[in-house]
């Protein structure tokens, strides 16, 4: 990271922390010169940098001012009650009408999972893809298909060095996308009819997967910056014999809390104590906003039982279905069980992907990744600040591309999901996050997609509908 | 089909039914031309065709003969006894080590499950890739996880139609190749606990799955030319609750039998009396010797109770992992399984195949395919009755590239696996093939690579080891 880069990831964060607030002076370029000890030059690129990523705004002969997209009008929302419910699930039907309903490519996409896939180098990756090809040797293309492509083993594994993890490259299974990785690892560790601890609210394809393997699940209340609450697991590890934790200790889904890693130390602590293995969901790993990738759980991991699984559909290749799971001491009952079912992901798509981590510039790519979604992010929380009714409380996520609302008690969620299809807008209604149908009154709202004109209508109508409940 | 193909055509069939008999001379081409009605020329170019098919040699002066290899002279395998049998499976762990035994690329790969990655069009298909790359919308990328590749889905639906089967659009869900599409079906139709009729020798994979799922196998016997015994099987669905079928009608892995188009339907009209629903796993469709592609079973299936899984992994594009299951009335129901464990096959491997069907030649591509087949089945057939000991039996498919060799009683074919591993030659031992572990003195030889003196030789020396037994 460049010096300006560096200076300009400080001043994100005092307006992220609200040190510096919306509509307040940016210090002048001489003053933060002699204060941070930085050449004038190096301040005024990272103020161009932090004009562009739209956190500061320049106005005429009066320097640089926190936009108003940094401020936070709107509160945080509460935690749900903090006990533990255990309850068989059957939620996959609403799910399905929910997802079969925003197909339409004419729906303003605040319900879709992906972000905008213009976002994604795709031209450089068909290069990698027509490079990857020419060097594919036949017989390479049978036998990669058991242990998965070694490039693209090699650089999966060292993205995790960087990232301060130490991998034994035996423990990496290839995958068809992140959800087969956690399909497979659930399986290995459960049989049907055991207790799984999930989050609440948790990501609808964890619902639906526990509901396809007939687990039961223990909800387990997320609290919406810190995430997943420790004594409620720790009483119900306790109490219950819980089988496996399936978490996302980073940018949670769809809440987007991040564990701090003092947490997640006692996190995995307090699971190898009752040796339940953790599942650890972590496809959105490389959205933070910040300069560091905050550590896995599996930094913490001492023996094997932790499953970390990542994915490139929601940071690079979309489609490509190449997703991963550093398994423990799981791995090669996990990889045997991907032999039983889908035998192999797809092989090109993994020497294409390997060929544009080794020279495509993955690292340039999520940088500018992460600026536009951070961008984008204080474009809605505006935008809803401006629209949405009194009393509607929204997360603030340090990176990603979701925002978690809790309207106002009266709001029925599904019955706006309805009413905003009807207008041409998709979201993502509270109670598919739910194996207990909560969260009646929340959405969650898509900001993967640049900003625009018809973004801004489609808020405004969503809070016109949202004023008459 | 050119006049000379269909020509040559006629003269193949009688060398495979044994008309024209191993070293016999084939009609001189005055007497061909006279006899049949047909050019000079036509008869050159088809007698040309054979010699490159390698059933017909020329002889100096002396017109062409039938070729040795085209000649039978060891036995087909006896069927086994007529009774159907009940089991729990427990045959992973020996599959496995099996599997993980063949992976060193010097080993002579007869235990191999895929023919020579040589005999793919792997540049073509490269082209294609590249070709659907640039064609490929960012919104396509998305889209086409949830539904597949529309271009895809018209070019197989299309398939299907000029082999004479009707199939609603809808009813094509695309899958992680057939493997995924099996495991998808016979989730759909069955619980743990339940029974499915399977044959007897199965396909590994099959007996794996069952186990992976804890159904309970009952294996059916084959016939090894004329498939599934009928007799057993109306017997035991009289007698047992079975709640699926998966049956291979066309080139059963490992025995090669095809059932005939009478058979498929009284086989159809079987299971529709007893509404159980088949999972036709038909992946070696394509690679039939002959010209006209024999019809499965879902050509007669008139209520959407067979599920017909298909492949491109063995005839096209090994290592893309794109396969389909055509699902009858179940298929909404797999699309929902599959979007819950794999979202979708990778989506530039969808658009490849897609673009390769329109303008890469994959009828040209087949043909040349099964010629190759033939040519070294021929090979493999000859070099086993010069090398094999008295006694020795073997299946002689009319496609594929699967032998099935019937060996002296006292062979044990897992014993003979680990000598002949030892001396770089691997093999498929019947026990793998079979819940209750029969076929002891049996093993499937793959000649799906091109012939050549280190394959004779390899033969030789199974030859040698057998004869210790």
């Amino acid at each position: 990271m460049k010096r300006y880069e560096r200076f300009a990831e400080q001043i994100a964060e005092l307006i992220r922390s609200g040190v510096l607030a919306p509509g307040e002076r940016v210090p002048s370029v001489r003053h933060a010169s002699r204060t941070y000890g930085v050449s004038p030059s190096t301040v005024f690129q990272a103020y161009y940098l932090l004009e562009d990523r739209g956190l500061i705004g320049a106005r005429a002969r009066s320097g640089y001012f926190v936009r108003e997209h940094a401020r936070r009008p709107l509160h945080e929302p509460q935690i749900g009650p903090r006990t533990a419910q255990t309850t068989d699930v059957d939620v996959s039907d609403l799910v399905f009408s929910v997802l079969g309903s925003i197909k339409d490519p004419h729906t303003v996409p605040f319900g879709s999972a992906f972000p905008s896939p213009h976002l994604f180098p795709l031209p450089r990756l068909a290069r990698s893809m027509a490079q990857a090809l020419r060097g594919l040797s036949p017989h390479t293309v049978v036998a990669d298909m058991t242990a998965g492509n070694p490039d693209l083993r090699r650089q999966i594994a060292l993205r995790y060095m960087v990232s301060g993890v130490r991998l034994e490259l035996e423990e990496l299974v290839i995958s068809n996308g992140a959800l087969e990785a956690l399909n497979l690892c659930l399986q290995t560790v459960t049989a049907p009819g055991d207790l799984v601890a999930i989050e609440a609210p948790a990501f609808y394809a964890t619902l639906q997967v526990l509901e396809r393997l007939k687990l039961k699940a223990v909800e387990i209340p997320v609290h919406p910056r810190e995430g997943i609450d420790l004594d409620t697991l720790a009483d119900s590890l306790q109490r219950l014999p819980i089988k496996a934790c399936w978490f996302m200790s980073g940018l949670q889904n769809p809440l987007g809390a991040t564990m701090s890693e003092e947490k997640k130390r006692a996190l995995y602590e307090l699971l190898h104590r009752h040796q339940v293995p953790l599942i650890e969901d972590d496809v959105y790993a490389e959205l933070h906003y910040g300069p560091t990738p905050p550590k896995p759980v599996k930094s913490f991991d001492r023996d094997g039982l932790v499953m970390h699984c990542g994915s490139f559909s929601k940071s690079l290749a979309p489609g490509y279905r190449v997703g991963w799971v550093a398994g423990g001491r799981y791995a090669e009952r996990i990889q045997r069980l991907k032999l039983m079912t889908t035998l192999s992901p797809s092989v090109p798509a993994q020497a294409a992907i390997a060929d544009y981590l080794q020279h495509g510039g993955y690292d340039r790519h999520l940088r500018r990744l992460r600026y536009a979604l951070e961008d984008q992010q204080g474009s809605m929380l505006a935008s809803a600040a401006r629209h949405f009714p009194e009393g509607t409380r929204v997360t603030r996520p340090t990176g990603g591309y979701f925002l978690w609302f809790e309207f106002p008690a009266q709001v029925d969620s599904l019955q706006l999901f309805q009413l905003a299809l009807a207008q041409g807008i998709s979201l993502a209604p509270g109670p598919i996050f739910s194996a207990t149908r909560r969260f009646q009154n929340c959405a969650r709202l898509n900001h993967g997609y640049p900003w625009d004109e018809q973004s801004e209508r489609a808020m405004e109508i969503l809070g016109r509908i949202l004023a008459t409940f």
